[in-house]
């Protein structure tokens, strides 16, 4: 069944070109926000950089607060890009998904860690904004917060799972708390990146991240 | 020899009156920080908590970046004081000093480490004020990324410099590096500090410290 090209071009055009006029917004607002955080990026930078109004910008998004929320679910879409199947969820990555089901997941969590970490440092202003958003939404009244803290217990729940198989498999190192370890290692990722981005040249992500998981994970034996 | 009293009270009142009103403008301005940020508190806000004019607010501070200096020394002597003797430098601590110097160097760090960790938790708003500005210096133009920056690398410095004296004495795990681990030891210090802040009743800092330097740190034997 066919239907009229021209209803179907009427039909999609408005839509397509919403959807592309939302996404560029998106875009400005990300850098707006990872170069001043949200409370020091305005609405009115966001609308320069697209050349639009404001007015024009809250038809987009009614509240500078559903653009911050859109930034960071593309934020998300974004980073895990280069993670590729397996993926972990990280700071500075999408999804859990696929933390359980990999059949070695020793080798799946580590490799998978280390080669976030060095894709992270192909998009610094990504893990930026990331970074300052983050901490920007401990204080009063900011909308990012349930994002950030639901992140977080996620994360941790999912790690503390993959933990919990390689304990089970007798690959954690004695003593080794899974849902402590959990917490640990997505710590460390969010610390060593403050690091990265003030001192690109003195420090190794994927280096320091390799170093705790080798402490954690026992080689297969 | 004696001075006359009345001339010595004239003298010593007006410099004991303004170094009270500079403090109490650092601990307002400190709330004001930890709340909103760096960017988003204003000095109006710091004045009004103080009953004082904005006017004579920048008689002592000139600089609304001269006040953000001003409460990031402070808060590096408030944070300081819960460690005491051989205390380390630390996410929420002050100095370096002591570092090198303890005749039980593993008992000294770890120990240190997990008291300053415990003190931590007595000290929220502190610890918030640290993790908010210090992301927020990686925003454009920040006056704080200098104090941050060579923060870390002093940091960095002082705990590689410990863990080298360990890795010495045979204390340290095969194969760990003493800067990287020293630049983990802090990246987890501060990311965990992270995660307490959003959800305390799941995050033991103190916990997650000593289990990182039980895996790095070798017991005397």
């Amino acid at each position: 069944m066919t239907t009229n090209p021209v209803v179907k071009s009427a039909k999609r055009g408005p839509y397509a070109k919403s959807k592309q006029r939302k996404e560029s917004i998106v875009k400005a607002a990300h850098e707006v926000f990872a170069a001043h955080g949200y409370r020091g990026g305005s609405l009115q930078d966001v609308a320069d950089k697209v050349g639009m109004s404001q007015t024009s910008l809250l038809h987009y998004f009614p509240a500078k607060s559903d653009l911050l929320l859109a930034v960071l679910d593309w934020r998300d879409r974004i980073s895990g890009s280069g993670s590729g199947q397996g993926s972990v969820s990280v700071p500075g990555s999408g999804s859990t998904e696929g933390l359980g089901e990999a059949r070695e997941p020793e080798e799946a969590l580590v490799d998978a860690v280390i080669r976030q970490a060095s894709f992270n440092e192909t998009i610094p202003g990504v893990i930026e904004l990331y970074t300052v958003l983050c901490a920007e939404s401990l204080t009063e009244n900011h909308p990012g917060l349930g994002y950030f803290t639901e992140r977080y217990e996620r994360l941790r729940g999912g790690y503390a799972r993959k933990f919990s198989v390689l304990a089970g498999q007798g690959r954690l190192r004695d003593g080794v708390d899974p849902a402590r370890a959990a917490a640990n290692l997505i710590a460390l990722w969010d610390g060593i990146q403050t690091q990265w981005l003030m001192a690109p040249e003195s420090i190794d992500m994927a280096a320091c991240l390799r170093d705790y998981l080798q402490l954690v994970v026992l080689p297969e034996g």
